[in-house]
């Protein structure tokens, strides 16, 4: 399971006034805990700021987090030249997050695929939104995926994201999201799948509980990547778990070991 | 989710000791907490006590357990006569804990469950011992059903447990046990299905986040009873989350429900 540390992001008012003011200290801190956490990789995002600002505050971040932990980077921005900066500068392979089937988006975020290695998080939605059905979903995401195919960018370098919605409005949102994960996944070998971790609880009490629950089903129908707080310990033993329980994890020698490292402590 | 709690079983010293010298308050006291945090039946078992012995032990916790909850129980135990002396004072409906395809058992138990209106675990066994592979685990399991049946035992007084092995010895046993699952709901819609919580991790280290992400993957595959600690509240919590995020709790109103009583506060 690929771990994407979340916690860089300005839409947090002590992330936005830290990028503002260029706060290396802050960044850094923030940066290492993840990592030490076990992240694979460090969300960037410092979208808050204006369009202008944001190329040249994204460049910083993506040094900055890059000095202190060395960890490839997940460039997160609605803005393709803010990914465009922070591609310029990102060492070794980046995840653009992320392309969609929004016309716009996806017209200016391809080149940038294109013209690097970088893994892409693909949203899936077009210019009509989220689809509306489990249906709907699957023709979208697969003409995306065969659209990007089509381009040159294999399914193995894809995080499709299902967009989940809370079960609080949909209550069929959970079952669909995984059988679409299934129908995706058989449909194309290869295609990777990345979610957030909250959306699936909005508006609803005791949100981790149902957090956790929706990451250890989704690892059943192939999530392979979360975008989640590294230091969420709970939620970290539940996915080595649910890793070991699949026969994902040979002999559970990644569960011994996360025990060893005391990782399974809560 | 019926929650069956485990609690009073003679294997843990203190249950035997108590079962021994009639220790009533102790038993009423076990029975109540667990009857509090929200176990629809109670499985007693006192297998620890001489076969002589298990049938009159087994009739005084049934009075004792039902006086002091008024729940229903889950008679555990592989004596039959230890069964028949249960249920002759068992007020309600009972569970029966367990008939299996071992001959002797077979024969012996299944007279008490056409004399009454028992429901009952059903092991996956037979005298060949546990399947080894999940085709042999269908047709096993199969074969009893359609048996139970044709006694008159509708699937809907079965619960059916799939034996699952830890994955520290067999690692494909969960995705064995939940293909299997699948199988039989889908030849014997209404079949239930039952398991304990905390085979699928023996052998391994910090046992509970196993057991924690088994039982949620487990849901979704039809599990609808489990043997557990009902006061542990972290699993409770997730149960609770797996039946909202798999559209069996309306408007997760069951969820909502638990966090007002402050069942979700782990």
């Amino acid at each position: 399971m690929l771990i994407i540390g979340e916690k860089i992001n300005s839409t947090r008012k002590a992330v936005d006034a830290a990028v503002r003011r260029r706060d290396r200290e802050f960044i850094e801190d923030l940066a290492r805990r993840q990592a030490a956490a076990g992240a694979h990789l460090l969300d960037v995002n410092c979208g808050t700021l204006d369009a202008e600002e944001e190329p040249q505050a994204m460049a910083w971040l993506v040094e900055v987090v890059q000095q202190a932990t060395g960890l490839p980077l997940c460039l997160d921005s609605a803005n393709p030249r803010a990914l465009a900066a922070g591609l310029e500068v990102h060492q070794g392979r980046a995840m653009i997050n992320s392309i969609s089937g929004e016309s716009a988006r996806y017209r200016e975020v391809l080149p940038l695929l294109r013209e690097t290695d970088s893994q892409v998080v693909l949203l899936g939605l077009d210019d009509q939104g989220i689809p509306p059905t489990r249906e709907k979903a699957r023709e979208v995401g697969g003409r995306l995926v065969d659209a990007l195919c089509e381009a040159g960018i294999e399914p193995d370098r894809v995080y499709f994201d299902p967009l989940v919605r809370s079960v609080a409005t949909n209550p069929q949102s959970v079952v669909d999201t995984l059988l679409l994960m299934d129908d995706l996944r058989q449909a194309y070998p290869g295609l990777h799948f990345v979610s957030g971790v909250s959306n699936v609880s909005f508006g609803l009490p005791a949100r981790r509980h149902l957090n956790r629950a929706y990451v250890v089903l989704s690892i059943a129908h192939g999530l392979d990547a979360v975008i989640m707080d590294p230091t969420d310990a709970v939620m970290g033993a539940l996915i080595y778990a649910a890793e070991a329980l699949l026969a994902r994890d040979r002999f559970c020698l990644e569960y011994i070991k996360a025990f060893q490292n005391k990782k399974l402590d809560v």
